[in-house]
């Protein structure tokens, strides 16, 4: 499709090249963008400026953040001694969603991907191996998604934080709640019976 | 779900005003924005910052056009003496794909809404009555959408331009190429049988 504009083109390229924001989903909304008030485009420039410039990594857990601390990592009601570890700002918004976990984080920032190159040394495990001694860490918890990279992260920060003696869990793989046997895939199934617990443990 | 940066919050927020576009959504292409370098969010802002500043209407047809002229008026090829009216500049670039229409345009800006509160005064349709004998217009083509209130508008617009004794059509209405029978609505049939063509006209 020939845009007639070049200043609107110029912005649908931009918006284009977000994830999962194709061509046409992108001249729609610079269209609507272009015939609304001039402020709307003014504010969503602006923000996501500012937010790009100021955001900072918090200086413990490296989670996306206003302030050098994060507001998780400040709140001194939260378990001081539990860490879990997750790829990205996402899942600790998931976790948190949950209201079940009152512990810390720790953002690596990524997984462990040879093929896209990211080694352990593109990731912030160092500075999680540096917190367990200095927080008297008791449990680490592993919440990384169950792929191939998920798992070999997960093994790789085992060896290095077994030497510690601490409590090292993983989120539970299993049935989704809702979720119907003779649909999942043979893999989970399997782990979810390989792991299976006590029933009056259960929720 | 609650973000704990007030800064992602806010152009969270911004994105989330975008039509089709969710908080989930919104938050996805945020931290995506987030991860990525730099001169993306701020090329993204500048972008369309600058677009929505600098756009302007064609003084001719009143699309969205980067200088004064839009380059469909400007082009001499064009024939200068037919008119389709469409709604806006997406109904623009969607005749325009078709390489079927050679002619200029005219955009309203909407189509007459009393619910909405727009009027015929509200759209460009003065500036078009202007344009006919100014322009020595011989056809205009009316490109509505087959809504309530595109057929108001069309209604409304016939009148107005009657009086200049001029061709005035409107795109067809039937079975879309590669429909089938069984699942057009009623109307659509009805019309398409309404206003049937020789067998031999059709390509």
């Amino acid at each position: 499709m020939q845009i007639p504009s070049r200043l609107i083109e110029a912005a649908v390229e931009e918006f284009a090249k977000l994830p999962g924001i194709g061509k046409k989903t992108a001249l729609r909304l610079v269209l609507h963008l272009m015939e609304s008030p001039e402020e709307r485009s003014f504010n969503l420039s602006e923000n996501l400026s500012k937010a790009r410039r100021d955001i900072k990594h918090c200086q413990r857990c490296y989670t996306l953040s206003d302030e050098d601390l994060c507001t998780i990592c400040e709140n001194p009601l939260r378990d001081q001694n539990t860490i879990c570890v997750v790829e990205g700002l996402r899942d600790v918004l998931a976790v948190e969603n949950t209201l079940q976990y009152r512990g810390l984080y720790h953002v690596l920032g990524g997984v462990i991907a040879p093929i896209q190159r990211i080694g352990p040394e593109d990731l912030t495990i160092d500075a999680l191996v540096r917190r367990i001694p200095a927080e008297q860490t008791k449990e680490v918890i592993l919440a990384l998604s169950p792929t191939m990279e998920g798992d070999t992260t997960a093994f790789y920060l085992t060896r290095k934080l077994k030497p510690f003696g601490i409590k090292i869990t993983t989120i539970a793989r299993g049935i989704p709640l809702g979720g119907e046997l003779e649909y999942a895939d043979e893999l989970t199934l399997g782990r979810s019976i390989a792991t299976r617990t006590i029933y009056d443990q259960q929720q």
